[in-house]
This record gives structure tokens, C-alpha cells and sequence, in this order.
């Protein structure tokens, strides 16, 4: 199984295909954009750090039984995955308010939410990603009923195996995106990625920021959270 | 029975407390709002011909078994109500593309949906009324997953209600907000009104529009349009 041809560009990843048409290659950039594209640098190692992050959580979640795309992680940038069919939607739990719902709500960041939610955001740059509903979803041909309640279920589950995770290492789950997409059967399964690119993780104590925020508000060094959020995880 | 001080004034409707304490009066004002406010003016009867209309209405919907605080029309702008607990959302229903949800997804006016959609927005001006989901409805204490499956519940059937008699009179129905309320023994109920104000109505062959968009886009006289709607229903 070989690398070929680039079949996608996103701000944070390639994929590649293989020459097996089953799998594709995730390769993780440096490269960080914040705001939709509008603030762009460069994190040092990011996609080094971010495929350690994301191998960890992956191999973990397929350990407790949540389906997910990950096979294996043959090169510090590659992971090997299942091609899938990726649905347009970003996925957000939440435990905590900060970011957009904070502003969304006029609640102060670090507010605990009363019970984790789950947001559907539909993937297109052209509308700048809006908050959309399962209506919504549906409507407009993005998934079924049945795939929505798997969707959420699943991104519920994955919340409660996060929450435990980090708990041990000192870390509290604010909130994260994930993507989900359909295997060759139609199941449901995890897909992209699960790093400080896409998860909001704050130590416990100090409330620290270990994650992409750092970059987004200029709050110091990106490197050097994103390595201490992978020294917690494998130490 | 007898109005006496007024307990809030909104956009369109000033609420009277009356001598009975279990029930008050809708007093319906001519003025009209845009864009949350940025547009003010004034439809000329727009009181008296949304009562009309909403009477028509709620009393239809009584008939049809949707719960409803409609007691009565004693003045040509008060409607008495039964006394509820009004819940901060506003629920659109959507037959058809318009209005936010058009520029939303980048669709044009007039699209159909596939299905008729259910939306909640939280009613809070100061937030600029967001979109919200479920989740966010319950997080915030807004109401319980049980009282908001009731509402998508009542609103859907409110909408297959109000497509069959508006279909009748030539009108497609294209969506209306509506409001919902919890009784003394916490019954959902629909509250508010059923108007040109908070409905899309459009005539089905020319797709001349019969409602608040007149005003709102000025495309012609708003009074012409709101009797055109009450001759409709009650010729």
C-alpha cells in the first residue's frame, strides 16, 4: 500500500490516495488558519503533534467500541484511514461555554453548561459554516433521521470516554468538532481528526488553554501547548 | 369581566390584565416593526384586520384540536386569552425557501423544502433572537425535551392544518412563527397570534405576497395586502 495522488486539500490536511481504493492517507500540515481563513501562520511540528493527538484518541475510541476510520499510522504526518463518505457536517459537543456559544448566549467563557449538547454545523465555506437543525439536515439532503440519531449518539458517547480520558491527566473538555461519514455499508463512522486543532482542552487547575486557541488570540506559544497537551496524553 | 392595566407591551400587541386573573386581553396596534426594529411605521387597521385573522384562525385550530388560549373577540382589537406562561422561543415552521432561511443556504426565494421544517429561535432581543437546537433549549432552561417535542409536535400539525384551508383560498402558505405556552397544570398550548405579521402568505398563481413582507421590502401598499388575506378567509 502505497501514497499516490493528492485527492483533497483542506487548511490542515491532504488526502492522499492509496493504492488500495479503500484507504487514504491523512497528512498533517503546520499550516493553522483561525476566523473562516482571515488569520493564517504556521504552528511548528502541528502535524507531527496533531497525528500523535489524533492515533492516541483513535485507537482509544476503537478500544471502547466507538467505529472510526483510523488503521494505522505509518509515517509522524501520515495516518491511514478507511475511505469513507464524509457527511457535510461538523459535529460540536459542548460541556462548557466558550467560543462561539459563549458569544451566541452572552455567557461568560469557562460557564458550565447544565448537560452536554450537540450542534450541527453544515460544512460549506460559502455560507461560512451556519448552526443548522436536524430539519435542517434533513431538508436539505445532508443525512437521514436514522443517521442524525446515530450521529448524535455517537458524538455523546465519544464526549463520555473524552471527559474520563482527560479527567486523569488534568484536563477538562470544554468542547470539540468532530466529522462523521458513511463506510462502504452505510454505517457510521468517526472520521478527520481529534487534536488541539478541533478540541478546546483547559488544565484543570489554572485553566490554562491547550489547544488552538492560543493561536487564534495570540495568548502565547502555540508550540509549546500543543506539545504539553501531547506530554499529558502519553506520559 | 373588564381590561384594566396594561402588563407588557410588545412590537404589535399591547397585553391588558383584566378582572379575572386566569385571563387577559391581546390589545392589537397598527404599528409595524422591521429588520428587530430598524424599521418602524404604521399599517392603517393592521389591528383590527390581525385579529380578525387570528380569531379566524385559532378558532379553526380549536375545532381541529390544537390547544389554543383563544377565549373570545369582545373589541375589534381585543382578544381575550386565556392566561399562560409563555416559553421564549419563537417556532417557524417552513414549507418553502424565504426570508433568513433562503439567505441561510444560499437558496432562492421561492424554492420548495422537501418537507415542512420546525425552527427555534430564543426569543431575546438583546441576542438578536439566535437560532438555537434542542439541546441549546434545554441547556439554557428554556423548556424540557418533552415540552419541545409537543411543540414540533403542534406546530407540525398547525402547519398541515393551515396548508389544507389556506389551499383552499388560493394561498400557498410559506411559513409562520408562532409562539407556545404551559397552562395551570403545565398543558402546552399555542399562544400569541396567527397573522400577515408572523405568516408568509402568497397568492398561488401570480405568488403576489399577502403578508408583512410588503411592508417590510416596501412592495406596495401593506394595507391593500392584509385585507386582501381577510377577504380571502372570511368571503
Amino acid at each position: 500500500m502505497e501514497r499516490t495522488n493528492a485527492i483533497h486539500e483542506g487548511k490542515a490536511k491532504i488526502i492522499y490516495a492509496t493504492t488500495d481504493p479503500n484507504q487514504v492517507i491523512m497528512y498533517f500540515k503546520d499550516e493553522a488558519t483561525a476566523r473562516n481563513g482571515e488569520k493564517r501562520g504556521t504552528i511548528q511540528d502541528k502535524g507531527i503533534i496533531n497525528n500523535k493527538i489524533s492515533t492516541y484518541f483513535f485507537k482509544l475510541l476503537k478500544d471502547r467500541g466507538i467505529p472510526n476510520h483510523y488503521l494505522g499510522t505509518p509515517e509522524p504526518r501520515d495516518m491511514l484511514v478507511k475511505k469513507i463518505e464524509m457527511i457535510p457536517l461538523e459535529v460540536v459537543v459542548r460541556n462548557i461555554f466558550a467560543g462561539s456559544l459563549a458569544a451566541r448566549f452572552g455567557k461568560e467563557e469557562g460557564t458550565p453548561l447544565s448537560m452536554p449538547i450537540v450542534e450541527f454545523y453544515f460544512k460549506c465555506d460559502e455560507l461560512n459554516d451556519p448552526l443548522i437543525n436536524r430539519y435542517h439536515a434533513i431538508a436539505l439532503n445532508i443525512a437521514r433521521l436514522d443517521e442524525l440519531n446515530e450521529i448524535e449518539h455517537l458524538a455523546f458517547s465519544i464526549n463520555a470516554i473524552l471527559k474520563e480520558i482527560l479527567n486523569a491527566k488534568n484536563v477538562d473538555l470544554v468542547d470539540f468538532k468532530t466529522e462523521f461519514g458513511r463506510d462502504e455499508n452505510g454505517k457510521i463512522m468517526l472520521g478527520d481528526e481529534i487534536s488541539p486543532d478541533n478540541c478546546r482542552f483547559w488544565d484543570k487547575d489554572s485553566k490554562r488553554k491547550l489547544d488552538k486557541d492560543v493561536f487564534r488570540h495570540d495568548l502565547g506559544s502555540p508550540e509549546e501547548a500543543y506539545q504539553e497537551m501531547l506530554r499529558r496524553l502519553t506520559e
